[in-house]
């Protein structure tokens, strides 16, 4: 597979005259791509119905001659004023009620559906005339879904179309669904909260105390869904006109929507990489850990994404789409990479199999919100920082165009429904089911391994010799099956298979193991500054569930009290949340064969088909490999390919 | 008086086929009571006006045929859908304005005519049909008033109830109250806020800034009085039909109505104790102490309120109806007790003199919102770790199954209208009634000191050798005229007499104590960094005032400021809010002839009349009285019978 | 120029046979005014256009028979409740979007028309009633404009003045304005944002993420216009009726108004000083820094403002209106000064020129919402702490009275538009204009600099040594070309001339000096907890910019990247944000004929024309000038006259 770089450009915040030069620095730079568009619905349709794309084609043709192909987005996150001037109940409504207004982007409720329409119109302008465009060579929906929490919204739109989804989940004999199923099935005895139909049903925000979480869990599924018919009707439009492969440009550590759903409409994965504000806004790290990589961003939060959309990806085809070239706008603190990190970032998303790596953006806007986002280029044109480093992968690329793809040896699954049950009944204090996931995937990076991450579905195993399947609060049976008979080693836990599918806790006890008496007692959330120690090393830190039955204990804690338990052949139940240490343990004792090294601080590894990289994320020089690699240092062995 | 134990059941949650099972059990277990009923409004009357009992009289029987009383809940804390479909405005208001919507509990406005018309209606339907039932040996009206911050509503309905309540206030010669009356009590002058009518009064909440402090506190005692008008009028209705004992389940650290004037309506007071969700969660103590007590609750909060609802029951009969019995789901964090804690608070609350303490719930629920609540049962019916600590206290009780109420050496007034007062002004951040009177409560602990707690309208102090009545900011002529003819010492301020009944500042200055030229010249709120040193030890922290006149320098600051001053007779006013050291040396100092013994950290001691216990709730041994008191441990000497 | 001391008083709230032993009192205690009024509009118009002034007329008749000065305010910050009866849409909209009640003060929106002319109502009936009145030697409009966050507001009213507003900005043909041109200026091709029409046009709240900045800039000047409109409504019909100075007591750290625009109407500009509570609430400081000054407020806020506030009033006149007296009741935590603060606070203020300092408030109000703000005397009309520290500054004056006021060697220029940029535009958590302004200021003071704050529409700079122009986002060009004409050492940066006046990045880039090729090239935010070092001495804090061109290197970081560089002859721009030392290095540096001179802690100078003093802010005796300083000390050393 090719690799490739690429940019994202907005002609239409540029004099015409300079869009030639631009693309001639582009290609130049040995770029292939340039995705264009997805914020110009106000250019394309300046009032309703009437449409301008003879700009558009302009600028599509100068890229074209200039010898880049053009990714094409479609307008949809920035309706112009005159659209919600048409439907000003489209705007989406936040958890405290209040409308979220114009005036920035990403403006709209997923369950309205005059802005549907809307949408569909523009779409299919767009794909009617750019469909056999030969420089168009691929598209993209929409603009970062979820951006800006707006996957959940409680406006009436979205009430109306909730109470449509529920008669659908509970269908009765007509066309208003079975109540009492509802009531039933969500336990709605508890505190007299029956509905007597399904028109009493709201959504779930400002309730007085907690809301019955079957219901919280019913409206994320719900919202979730409404994100994949969204993303879907564009897809339909666009596949009538065109052949070329749609992606979606998905962001870091956003677990409200199914992505795995969205990507089984999609041809392409991508997402939006910016290590620093990431490390900032969202990885949910310590301040120490923040300092150390301030410059560098997280080893693993980058890593861990582009495994993910891998998996999102059809056929495992996956980008880059934005990759941050220097500071950001719209973190706490935007700091400059260390010198070195734009190159080091573009190769980690290589290692990983990326097919395309595009910087965000082209030059620096000098106005607007994104007016201190960094680009290529500044604002009057010179070269930025990052565009030396680009114009570097450009030429390391001579001597590495191709990966060979490869399966890990490590899997971990990753089942955004179960992030949505944490989320609705975290337990403790900031627990959730992605830093359960992360914490994992950072154990096993810690020990040099290679991953794969899998979607929910998977059901064959085969070629892993260690598949985590941490967290996973519902487990249909026959993943149940399909693991107990998987030949490597498995691990499950904590909540593994806590709640049915609507969300009540079945009996016998969870997990409720093929073959296995293993049952959790009872569950406790424990305070961050009162780990527990792990007898031999390592603790668990947040979660803690007591267990009964079971076979082999491998870890306890200093009180004797199983950690991790045998519950069937190579499947082993691990009740806490552990912190590296225990993690890499429990690893280490029961996959023995895997080939771990535990990696210098700030050290990671990943091995494709026919290379094995390491990366240096540090900010000291580490000998690795008998070299000394300097900070934002790459290294690449090539070795024989493996598939 | 007899001790008894009882649990907490939902006969409505579970299949009929399986009661009479469960009543066995809690029969075997040594159970007397079982409180029911009080969320199953749905079942009981699941259409308007059309109720069916025929399932709660089939449980009723059940239970008692296996020898159980039960005590049934009026379900007023779970209205129905329907009924707030018939009353959308029942909802109440948050103090932003916003309606706190249905799909939880207790969403409902005190002050909504329509819905207290609704809940007569059911009370009426129950307590006609069970209340000579020959099983129903007690009633209880609602649950947990002010649960979930329910008490403070900013409904339409409210300004209404709230603009006549006012009316009465300031009586006038027609029908509309005295305008001019009010104007000049609350100080309207002051930004010319005064009205022209009553119907210009609105509620307290979102003001510009700070609004005037009579307003807050008259709506604060609105509020109250709304939540005694809505228990009465359950309680006329029962008592119509029925008579058992009536009693309201309060809860943890809830001071927005008046407890007393409640209670006064009741025949018990009972309460719901959760020593490790309140410890999380509203203790308000440090991250050390809440490490230290983690798995312990703190050693005061419940015995502070086992004293508090002593006082507020009518004879001083008071029971534990809800007691946690392993993780609860609510708090921040929710870790499982250390083993022997259940039988620990059971323990304490009976030294305290409880009749009863009941266990939530019989069986942790699979659905709905309390899923993560441990019971005594798991949720598939086997013994949870409580079980067998229950099964303990029943052999316990066996050996001490009656307890001789006594009268302690100590007393505190606790003046709800008081924290009222200081809620509306805490003049410094954090500052609360409450935490003054709970921190002399606890240098009174520490000191192996048995209490009273005494409600505000006491006037007769004979039997104690120490009154203390920290932080009462308004205090009747009369109150002053018996604590100064009190034959034991008695301790005042910080803030003790600071206002009149409109809240505004008196002259003389407070305390203007009879016969006394003492005055509070100057109040300062102190960082909480900053203590100051009291000479000889101990610390002022948070408050302080400056004093004139007086007696005798009881406690100085090192700077030679007084901190504790005789201001009569055996009368001490404490001019700052001290910490645990400087509170137990001015006891020391003042009640010399107490019996006082430092308790080693995280031991308690508790009197009464044929009995002293010590309690361990530290996570070590300690020895007391000679013997080793493991973790958890109670220990208990029989004494002469001293009343 | 005589120096004076004055009183805040309220007749209103106390019975009338108290006011001439009041007003006696007042006099025997050295004081020349007493300001009244400002909040009595319900006394002077009881109901709508039936107006009282009879007490008023016998309140002046009393102060002015003891020999007192009156200074009268319009009570337009505290409309009665008839006012927002008649116009309910005058109350302010918050950023939430919620309504700001009735039941304090300053609950209008400076949009709405018909509260204006309820104002111009109530101002011209005092006007004329009191414009000749002998006793009536000064006036004051309205009470702390912005105080409470009260000048932005989201209401209806705002939101069809901005768009008028903006309409004027860009004018067009007809009476619309030219929506193209905004379209433009504000870059809204970004996201589609151009709207239509200028009706399309909103308020730049919730909007779904960030909002274009240039429109939340456009609004924050709109905002300070329509203050600026408002109190200029009240001067010109004062002026029509009475020759007397007019004032506006402005506060602390309100920088989202143009106060010398509101300045350039009035003739007077006054300030509420309140050392201890600012301290608290908004000084910014360290918890240790709170500690170490808990009782005698920052150093150098009250400075800071003085001088500023000595370059808004017309001539430089300007006084304290409002000085804290002891402690107040609105900050998180309210102490009592250090013994003789209220002396220095007076004679600080004097220091810098103060014409008076009137003390707040002659009685503490034993009612409403300040009854804990201390005053002169107690609620019972004893002397308070302050009335002898009052009564030693009158004995002081004796000695004296009169100021010679002088240019100081250092200019600082402030701009309240660049202030409302940063706001829109941090950038980096918790970065303000203000603070870096601040910072600087500080920095001067701790090498016993006097300090002169200049307008951001100052030209000529003549006799200043050195001029600090730190952060102004937007230069003139002829503001740029005076300060490279100054003959004094200039400073600039960071961020100076980063934006043109509708907030977008100019090319060339910033700081485009005339003469020189120096460019910001990148620019970054840093977190606090990761300073850069400065080679030498001090570090770069919270923002640091990258730079290109320019001259000499005068500071440069360990890392050899530049930190403050020539760009002009005598001209410096500094990149980064520094610390204390940074700042006085650079000072010393570039400025090495300044009379600098470090102090010890705590210790501050200044100098008039024919006085040095200096002032103790610690708790320590401190040798200065070789006398021993003790807490709270002033010295002060006459000098012969300068100027
Ligand atoms: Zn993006
Ligand atoms: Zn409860
Ligand atoms: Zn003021």
């Amino acid at each position: 597979m090719k690799r490739t770089l690429g940019v994202c450009y907005y002609p239409e915040h540029w004099p015409e005259a300079q869009w030639a030069e631009d693309a001639a620095r582009m290609a130049a730079l040995g770029l292939t791509w340039v995705r264009i568009g997805e914020f110009a619905w106000k250019r394309m349709e300046p009032v309703e119905g009437s449409y301008d794309f003879d700009w558009l084609d302009r600028a599509i043709d100068t890229l074209g001659a200039a010898g880049l192909k053009v990714v094409l987005g479609t307008p949809t996150a920035t309706p112009p004023a005159w659209v919600v001037a048409k439907h000003p109940d489209m705007l989406p409504v936040d958890a405290d009620g209040r409308v979220r207004g114009y005036g920035s982007r990403r403006h709209y409720c997923f369950s309205h559906p005059g802005y549907l329409a809307e949408c569909r119109k523009i779409v299919t302008a767009m794909a009617a005339r750019y469909g056999s465009n030969r420089h168009v060579a691929a598209w993209q929906t929409d603009n970062e879904y979820s951006c800006h929490d707006t996957v959940l919204s409680y406006s009436q739109s979205a009430a109306a179309a909730f109470r449509d989804w529920l008669r659908q989940q509970f269908p009765g004999q007509g066309n208003d669904g079975d109540i009492d199923a509802l009531n039933a099935a969500w336990g709605n005895v508890f505190w007299s909260m029956d509905y007597d139909s399904f028109d009493q049903i709201g959504l779930p925000n400002l309730t007085v105390t907690e809301v019955n979480p079957a219901h919280a869990h019913a409206f994320r599924r719900f919202s979730s869904d409404q994100v994949v018919a969204f993303n879907r009707a564009q897809v339909d439009i666009i596949r009538a006109h065109s052949d070329a492969p749609i992606a979606h440009n998905y962001m870091g550590r956003v677990t409200d929507f199914d992505h795995f759903k969205v990507g089984a409409d999609l041809d392409i994965a991508s997402w939006d990489s910016y290590p620093l504000g990431f490390l900032e806004d969202r990885s949910g790290t310590s301040d120490a850990h923040k300092r150390a990589y301030a410059r560098q961003g997280d080893p693993d939060f980058q890593a861990f994404h582009h495994d993910l959309y891998r998996a999102v990806g059809k056929d495992g085809r996956w980008w880059v789409m934005e990759q941050q070239p220097g500071p950001v706008n719209w973190a706490p603190y935007n700091p400059a990479p260390l010198p070195g990190m734009v190159r080091l970032w573009t190769w980690e998303a290589f290692a990983h199999g990326a097919e395309a790596v595009c910087y965000f953006r082209w030059r620096q806007a000098p106005f607007a919100q994104e007016q201190m986002h960094a680009g290529l280029l500044r604002p009057d044109s010179a070269e930025a920082e990052a565009f030396e480093e680009a114009a570097q992968v450009t030429n390391d690329l001579a001597d590495a165009p191709h990966v060979a793809p490869v399966q890990a040896p490590v899997a971990i699954m990753f089942d955004y429904d179960a992030d949505a049950m944490w989320a609705v009944q975290p337990h403790g204090a900031s627990l959730s089911y992605f830093g359960l996931v992360f914490d994992w995937y950072r154990a096993c990076r810690k020990l040099g391994l290679s991953i794969d991450i899998l979607p929910p579905d998977t059901r064959d195993f085969d070629g892993y010799a260690l598949v985590l399947v941490p967290g996973m609060m519902h487990m249909p049976d026959d993943l149940k099956t399909a693991l107990a008979a998987a030949h490597g080693a498995v691990v499950l836990g904590p909540r593994s298979a806590a709640r049915d599918t609507h969300f009540n806790i079945p009996t016998p006890l969870p997990p409720a193991w093929p073959g296995s008496d293993l049952a959790v007692s009872r569950v406790q959330s424990i305070r961050p500054d009162m780990p527990i120690d792990v007898a031999g090393g390592g603790q668990v830190i947040g979660y803690f569930e007591e267990l009964t039955g079971g076979g082999d204990v491998v870890l306890q804690t200093e009180g004797r009290a199983p950690v991790a338990v045998r519950c069937g052949d190579g499947v082993t139940y691990m009740s806490g949340w552990g912190d590296d240490t225990a993690h890499m343990r429990l690893i280490q004792a029961i996959a023995p064969d895997l080939d771990v090294e535990i990696m210098p601080e700030g050290i990671r590894r990943r091995a494709t088909g026919n290379e094995v990289f390491w990366f240096n994320y540090t900010t000291q020089d580490v000998e690795v490999e008998g070299e000394k690699l300097p900070p934002a240092g790459v290294l690449r062995h090539v070795r024989p390919a493996m598939s």
